[in-house]
């Protein structure tokens, strides 16, 4: 047995210790985690100082280098975010369900954690910290894999959490830092102790973990978003809309890559959406039919892809037929939108469109765990089981039936001596 | 692009138009497809017969043989069963969460269909009957995979159903029968057109299509369920619970496996126990301990094993933490039950036994989605994400995040502007 996989066996030991924790002790090892951060905070910067040094020296991505940084207002970040998860119910023990099968036989669906998430990230050792708040919220165990570039930081502050935790009563193993030279793939195997996958990262790097892991991954590799004017739209809301979706802020994963546009429309209002773009400093590109109404528009190279930058693919299309289909085919089932006045269309394209958040007249930047009102984000999930669109806590927590009986018998149901009341309760 | 691929895509496309049915078109073309089943069951029986001529021939085993059976009994069992359906209620459309995150701006979760199923099965002719009207019920598409020793009977069942449906309304192309020579793995890599893979056959068959899958995949391949007799027991109800749990059906996947016993009770308990058991003629296996007190059970070679057969293990245990550990590192999630009058003993086992299913004073044999009061049984799943436990239609569909606006901007809200509401509405 492998360092990495003892590990995860012990995770998977302490977990059923974490699954009936109290809420007021996981709340208490929050605010001890807050505290010890804070406390510990030179040794914390001092470790980031030297992955900072390393990184800069080997001549890491700026964009790398930048995530990178643990600095006071990261910290101010993670310690309100560790207080502001004790303010949110326990998600674990809720019954969703509860049904009288007969007189003396009550069947419950009661939430309770999943077990172990594999949690895997790149550069930002804030995310380290945030996402085993949340597992510890949900009383799940961890198994944290940092990239490499962060190893001092991330060492720091995986040992503040463990200490500060365990003191405040979790089961030793409940998390485990795997620093080891080994590939991500040594994690991706764990599928006997490991329940859940949680990638944290670049596109790419998600991609990677979703395409070469057998355990369930939960995350998004990437958002082509959409918003499609349609022909019957406000064009002034259309204009501040794009414009919202585009470039409030480009480098996440709601932002609009491609905007539709109705053909009956495409000629008066392509115009006034290229002079809006680009006084934001959009560049544009375009399909045939945009190019042939602004012909100094760049050719769209590959419909699903994201910019994550000032750049949009513009496209015209024949109607709401064709945009649905457009979306459907080359979207990534992130977040789309439609504007218009007409509340028949507006239908169609939210029940048509098999995206994870599909909106009428407003912009898609709104697709958000927070905007939602879930309190914390667990992140954006574009797959379409167990969790789909922005995740809050209860993207964490599965559930399990409960029955209590006097010693009933399914021979008797079989025979016809008793039968089932099936009388629901909640 | 293969046969096999276009057909998938098909699929895909028809599930945009599956997904936005309304509840009578689906309820209709139910009830056409029971119609068509009876007034075409000469064709039915007569490739059946074909099927079965073959497995003779070709000495399929016998349990499989069985198994490829369409006779009037079967048929009465689909029909009654998709008439059932419709007395369901429809799982999508229904509003799961809806709250006004501004005056002018509210988001609902709504269920919606998951989009294409795969349905792979070994023999069971009826299974394709089964599945795919639960896969219309929910709105889904769906792609068959029957085994090649029912090929005849599936070709009859399929363009039955197919033209049925059509008929009545339903998008061509939302099923479709995948026959060629080729192995299953080939519908396994068709992960950009199908969404969740259900597999219907024996314990290897499910297991190697889980082991090969990149999609997700609902069911389970084995259940290895426990019956914990605790000290606390009433001795009574215990033996008659271990009879209902092994013996009311053995050859199903929550019928009991191992049985614990405390050891404080195991001299005077164990005889007893072997006694009512070998009554209903089951083979004994045991532990050391076991084998203390009954010199003639057999060595136990495996605890994850699943008998389906008039055997059982036995395995005396030092309490209740002993007891809970072996459920959770030799079980297969499934279906665990304590017998005991104590009820914080109980408590203690059901919050911490890792399974879909845990009973206390009952029989194993009560885990199931008919029992459950689901209406229908999509099957057992013993995943942790998306369902677990018995399934019922809600485990075919997932959900959207809908937004309707007025022309909402984030950058309102990130400046201050604005500020959300979150009111919760549903």
């Amino acid at each position: 047995m492998t360092d990495f996989e003892t590990r995860a066996r012990d995770a998977k030991k302490a977990s059923y210790a974490m699954a009936v924790l109290p809420t007021e002790v996981k709340d208490q090892a929050l605010l001890k985690i807050a505290d010890a951060l804070n406390a510990n905070k030179d040794a914390i910067f001092a470790a980031n100082e030297i992955d900072l040094k390393n990184a800069k020296e080997t001549n890491l991505p700026m964009p790398l280098q930048k995530r990178l940084l643990f600095d006071d207002h990261k910290l101010a970040d993670v310690t309100s975010g560790l207080k502001s998860l004790t303010k949110l119910d326990d998600p674990v023990g809720k019954v969703l369900l509860k049904t009288e099968l007969d007189d003396d036989l009550v069947m419950t669906r009661v939430s309770c954690p999943i077990g172990v998430l594999g949690i895997i990230f790149e550069s930002r050792p804030d995310a380290l910290v945030q996402i085993a708040s949340l597992a510890l919220k949900s009383g799940n165990s961890c198994c944290l894999k940092g990239g490499s570039e962060a190893v001092n930081s991330n060492r720091v502050l995986f040992e503040i959490i463990e200490k500060a935790s365990v003191e405040a009563g979790l089961p030793k193993g409940w998390i485990t830092l795997m620093e080891t030279r080994n590939d991500v793939a040594e994690m991706l195997l764990l599928d006997k102790y490991i329940d859940l996958i949680i990638p944290r990262g670049s596109n790419s790097f998600v991609q990677y973990i979703m395409q070469h892991s057998s355990i369930p991954v939960m995350g998004h590799a990437d958002g082509v978003c959409h918003l499609y004017i349609h022909e019957k739209a406000d064009r002034d809301m259309a204009l501040k809309l794009a414009v919202d979706s585009k470039t409030q802020y480009v480098a996440v994963c709601n932002a609009c890559e491609t905007i539709l546009v109705d053909e009956s429309i495409a000629k008066d209002f392509l115009p006034q959406l290229a002079e809006v773009l680009r006084e934001k400093n959009v560049v544009l590109h375009g399909c045939d039919k945009t190019k042939a109404i602004l012909p100094d528009v760049l050719p769209v190279e590959e419909w699903h892809h994201e910019y994550l930058d000032y750049e949009v693919s513009l496209k015209v299309v024949s109607g709401i037929d064709e945009a649905i289909d457009h979306i459907n085919t080359n979207g990534s089932g992130h977040t789309e939108s439609i504007v218009t006045t007409d509340k028949e269309a507006a239908e169609a394209f939210q029940n048509r469109v098999d995206s994870g958040n599909v909106f009428w007249n407003c912009s898609t930047r709104f697709s958000d765990g927070l905007r939602y009102g879930f309190g914390a984000e667990v992140g954006i999930s574009t797959s379409k089981l167990h969790a789909r669109g922005p995740v809050g806590l209860e993207g964490l927590v599965t559930y399990k039936y409960k029955i209590c009986g006097n010693g009933n018998l399914v021979a008797d149901y079989a025979s016809g001596n008793r039968t089932f009341t099936h009388k629901h309760i909640i």
